[in-house]
């Protein structure tokens, strides 16, 4: 029991009660992240396999998600799932960041700890794609 | 207290707590998916501005969730954030869905109601991109 209010206190305390709701209309375990702003950020770096520029975009990843407006994140490599065509495991890195509106991804755009990302390690990628999604 | 007594209801019912944890060495009050595999899948159907096709689409992405070892789901369209050469607006729909383990992402390949998906639908689309994600 102790796990379990230690669980349920930790995410009452870091996720706003506004995009977490059941998965609409199922019968499914799953929870929806109704109204939130999904911001999927893919970086293929230069040198993918240079232990040094790992570690360090690792760490700045890391510090990326100071911003305050963030609700749910991870940072990611590619998953060993099947190679499929429509698959692409070719990025070295990805990041995931939730938020409650589009004004809070609007504020991270001009966060100083995401300027200071991008201006500290924009030399170390060769390509970045984003998407940034909201409910249908 | 009724709301924040039902919202963490839901999410103790809904979550696994293996995935949810502080985001990592950080001072954020936002939470990281440790642990978890993000699948995400962007969809570019054939005709996008055709109401009757969204409507079927998205009936069966809402459908879709009703894969049991779905713990965390998104179905999105672009959002209206700032036009920048990195960020793709140019996909039709979004589906991000967050699973406890690779081996809960393979049973989903093969669930009933993904081939039902894919079977029913795959007319729909003439582009498809998934990326599936685990922890640094």
């Amino acid at each position: 029991m102790k796990n379990r209010r230690s669980f349920i206190q930790k995410i009452a305390a870091g996720l706003s009660a506004a995009i977490l709701v059941p998965a609409a209309a199922t019968a499914s375990p799953g929870v929806g992240l109704s109204g939130a702003l999904i911001h999927h950020v893919f970086f293929w770096l230069k040198e993918p396999g240079n232990p040094q520029v790992r570690k360090q975009f690792e760490a700045a990843l890391k510090k990326l998600l100071k911003v305050k407006t963030i609700r749910i994140s991870h940072v990611g490599v590619p998953a060993s799932t099947e190679s499929r065509d429509v698959v692409d495991h070719s990025y070295s890195y990805s990041l995931m960041v939730v938020f409650d509106s589009k004004e809070d991804q609007d504020s991270y755009q001009v966060d100083p700890f995401h300027q200071a990302f991008v201006t500290e390690n924009n030399h170390l990628w060769n390509k970045v794609v984003v998407y940034d999604s909201v409910d249908v």
